[in-house]
């Protein structure tokens, strides 16, 4: 049992990364009451049977009103519309913390909603991907052992940032700090380029006249290949606008590198490609080993 | 217990593709002696200990000596001097066949060494990718259910194709035939195009400066996506060269894809980036319910 309590918990957005943040502060005793909001009510009324959430707010305001610590677990490109939807009634000792998987967007639209009450918003990435979606696949034990990065700003309430941290870490998460800009070159190249590769490729196979005999012959490695491909359409397509800076600067990087071992495939020099393989396999091998 | 039996088979190659079908046809009783030949004395050694083989021939001639079948399985690249070194020694009754993931290189090697015995070369490709390698890895089960692409030439005598389907059938492999042109086209697409995606971006990723801050950052989606970069470099280079006029243009349509992909993120075209993307799960979605 956590020291660490909050009263009050406000949930944005009560899906797989709400969901199972609620969750697990319950299972560490360290929520007293979870009040959910959102856009979908069959959603909530589910969130509510499932006792993630002990009740539905009617409106932002009304959830907002006495909460310790607000949680927004939405579609990046809707976090200006959420913040603005309570800004105006946020009391100044409530905490207001996200998950989106980008940061230097939603930063800004936290600056544009909340304006000198920026002070208050502690920016927070959870490293949980799952092609899962929906408080049905929410889980008390989907942080035990994660990452969760932690982009603080230069205005932001230190004291508020522990908050936050210290909620993460009752739900059994690690800490990272990070500037937002390297949260964003960083997970533009592990999470979002790879993203947009395996989408693409799947694209690409199912627009031709042959798919059918295609995916008929795809085997185990296609398959893990593109799982992340099962991934939400919503969710990726606000990734990759909200942190297109760094994504096409890995686009471009990767067509690059593909360029090189197209040359290499096409003058049939059997030692640059067995060079590029050998040392993917063993940087992976090496990443495997240290305990992936 | 299978009617088929074999009574001499000579392995060119021990390793887990040669080692399974050998083990899989001594599992159904389907053959009566297995003699393996190749390049390491050791892995021989160890073959014979696991009773995968039951002697170690001296010499490629010695090997296909009294042999019904020959199986050549070796990096695609080495087909060539494989079949060379016991083509003038070779039997008229002597079916020899391919693993080759590749089919075109391999049938031009196969005429080059074979001459007019091509009629007695059965190519053949059967689809159980690992990223495992050598004899330990070999098992009798490997084969069950998967499918075996067997490209008959005009040429090849039919009861020689028979025999080899027979013996496939007798691991419990599924076959299927096809011509070797669309052999290439369809595994250009389905296998070898993302082995290279795979191998590129972790090679991209290794010669970056904060490589270990970025691998220290990657999860389980980044682990799926490159699961095949820790395949057999050696493996991958011969196929990407032997496969290349098909390889070449896969890539280039990928590049096209990429590049419409880029167009629309630098645009913040959200529609067309969610089109992509559902379009893509849902292909994908599809293709793992027909039972994948």
């Amino acid at each position: 049992m956590s020291a660490f309590r909050i009263g009050r918990l406000a949930l944005f957005g009560v899906g797989l990364i709400g969901g199972s943040f609620a969750a697990a502060l319950k299972a560490a005793g360290a929520v007293e009451r979870v009040v959910g909001v959102g856009r979908g009510r069959a959603n909530l009324e589910r969130a509510l049977a499932l006792k993630v959430i002990d009740e539905i707010a009617p409106d932002p305001p009304t959830a907002v009103e006495g909460a310790d610590l607000v949680l927004v677990a939405v579609p990046v490109q809707q976090t200006a519309t959420v913040l603005a939807s309570f800004a105006p009634r946020l009391s100044a000792t409530t905490v207001v913390t996200d998950a989106g998987s980008t940061k230097q967007d939603v930063i800004a639209a936290a600056r544009a909603a909340l304006g000198a009450d920026i002070r208050q918003f502690v920016p927070a990435h959870p490293i949980a991907g799952a092609e899962l979606t929906g408080v049905d696949a929410a889980k008390a034990t989907l942080y035990k052992g994660r990452t969760v990065i932690v982009t603080p700003l230069p205005e932001t309430d230190a004291r508020m940032t522990h908050i936050v941290e210290a909620a993460w870490q009752a739900c059994d998460a690690r800490i990272v700090r990070m500037t937002p800009e390297r949260h964003d070159a960083v997970f533009a190249a592990v999470s979002h380029l790879p993203h947009a590769l395996a989408f693409a490729l799947v694209r690409m196979m199912a627009s031709r006249s042959d798919a059918g005999e295609l995916f008929d012959h795809a085997g185990a490695g296609f398959r893990d290949f593109t799982r992340i491909a099962g991934s939400s359409p919503e969710m990726w397509r606000d990734i990759c606008i909200g942190n297109r800076a760094a994504l096409l600067a890995e686009l471009d990087a990767y067509a690059n590198e593909l360029a090189s071992l197209r040359a290499a495939i096409a003058a049939q020099d059997s030692a640059a490609i067995e060079r590029t393989f050998s040392e993917a396999r063993a940087a992976r091998s090496r990443w495997l080993d240290s305990g992936r």
